[in-house]
């Protein structure tokens, strides 16, 4: 008999996605950042829920505010990663009933002030009693002008960009993040972008998914990849999970044009790679142009 | 300072509905049983989540089909009780890291025939590693018709109707009911009713939620109320959470002609008050014709 850990968490999520009814109006349902919904002629929705544990992501001894700032910021990052724009949250939490009411008031005004300042609207939600803090938010977002981009459309040729620095979520980076909402709209809205994921597993690990989805290999050029000032070793940049940074692929006729115009100045854009035919898998060029494997996958939970 | 319990559910609930952004198209945001959201002119989708905790809703030993059967279950609920029709749902979950994986794969299968039943697609959700199980389940539902059924439009008059029989959730019935999606339907696309609700904090509890809500009063006349063969007293019928049945108000004048044209024969249709000016507020009429107060509250987190 199996524990859950043996079957492994992707195992179980592809197992339970084969048995799912799925209406005719579901673009794109469980297994990208977000599921896409045609409502309409000109109305595709997005929909994503993450949920945080204490312990797992979060302690009680964190500020409260940062705790609810980043439940929140965790959905909207999904939300980025589409290239869409967030509009409602439903958010679903236990406290513990000895907890301090200034604990739980001041998770919420964290999440209301992370709401606030991307035009979220909290409608509703459910509130319990538990041992530990837990903390669902899920988010219905809209892809504006129909456009939205999947893991799955990465193309050989295509170079591959990060956004922000990467490896410095183990200091400090997990809880006061911002999501990178902008400059998704930015990049989905003026440059065909054929694939995206926000870094929530790691760099390997996430760049591993949009190469599986769109069938596609890699290579990332060690020397490009920008390191976190607290990042110890480029490692850390390769496979520390919750850097909420942008990974995407553009064809290389974009490229110039994009580094050229990108207008966030506080946020660095990085080409790191590029996408190859499947054949290669995903490799690593390291400073002595010597393609090496990397290791075997980034964070799971089980 | 003040712990959670000591400030109460209701109390924190409102304290934090009054922070919360709330964009033009958000008709109705925190506080009835589904969040209503208008998006275009004839399109209203409804929003509702549910979070049920291990030994708080469900102990591990039950049957793992109905564990994962009442989470659909209860947010379904929560749509029919607007008079709306389900869509697609998010279910974020986390499971013990030891945890037999044919325990969490039936719970699965037991959200997946209850989705498949109403209609609804899962199209995503999140995956987590806890001490105790954890199902979180969010609805994304339609208003077919622009016609939904809040709370607060009870009026002076009204009579009070209730689907089923209450006061049997103690004994098995909370984890297989059935969510009253058509019968709900039914009301809300061929009669005025006013304001409507799924009792799940108890009978008199969720009829203070819509008189509250309402500005009315009402009163419950004790021989009519249908009691569970399942349920001990009357008291277990007044003041048990979870039975999950529809409590609705409609106009006297269209109340003979519902309860001819009833069309479901195994779900029991029973008028069991009126609706009255606010200033008498909650009284039950009991068998000698005397007005009493019912007990204080139904069910609380904290």
């Amino acid at each position: 008999m199996k524990t859950l850990k043996q079957l492994g968490e992707f195992n179980f999520i592809n197992a339970i996605a084969k048995g799912c009814l799925k209406h005719k109006s579901v673009i794109k349902g469980i297994g990208d950042d977000a599921a896409v919904v045609k409502l309409e002629k000109n109305l595709f929705l997005l929909f994503t829920a993450d949920m945080l544990i204490e312990d797992v992501h979060f302690k009680r001894n964190q500020p409260p505010q940062s705790i609810g700032r980043k439940a929140v910021a965790c959905s909207l990052s999904d939300i980025a990663a589409m290239g869409g724009v967030p509009r409602y949250a439903l958010i679903s939490v236990a406290f513990p009933k000895n907890l301090k009411a200034s604990i739980a008031r001041g998770i919420y005004r964290g999440m209301q002030k992370m709401a606030k300042k991307f035009g979220l609207s909290i409608i509703g939600g459910d509130t319990n009693s538990a041992d530990k803090i837990i903390i669902d938010v899920s988010i219905c977002g809209e892809a504006v002008g129909k456009k939205f981009v999947l893991r799955s459309g990465a193309r050989k040729g295509d170079l591959i960009f990060v956004t922000g620095r990467l490896g410095g979520s183990r200091k400090g980076g997990h809880l006061d993040f911002s999501p990178r909402l902008k400059e998704a709209r930015f990049l989905a809205s003026r440059y065909p972008v054929h694939a995206m994921i926000d870094i929530t597993d790691g760099l390997i690990s996430d760049l591993r998914h949009i190469i599986k989805m769109s069938k596609k290999g890699a290579v990332v050029w060690q020397e490009c990849v920008p390191v976190a000032p607290d990042a110890k070793t480029i490692e850390d940049a390769y496979y520390t999970g919750e850097d909420f940074e942008l990974l995407f692929t553009v064809p290389e006729s974009s490229a110039d044009d994009l580094k050229e115009r990108w207008p966030f100045k506080k946020v660095k854009l990085t080409c790191i790679g590029e996408i190859t035919a499947a054949g290669i898998g995903l490799r690593i060029k390291d400073e002595k142009g010597k393609l090496k494997k990397p290791r075997g996958c980034g964070y799971r939970h089980f």
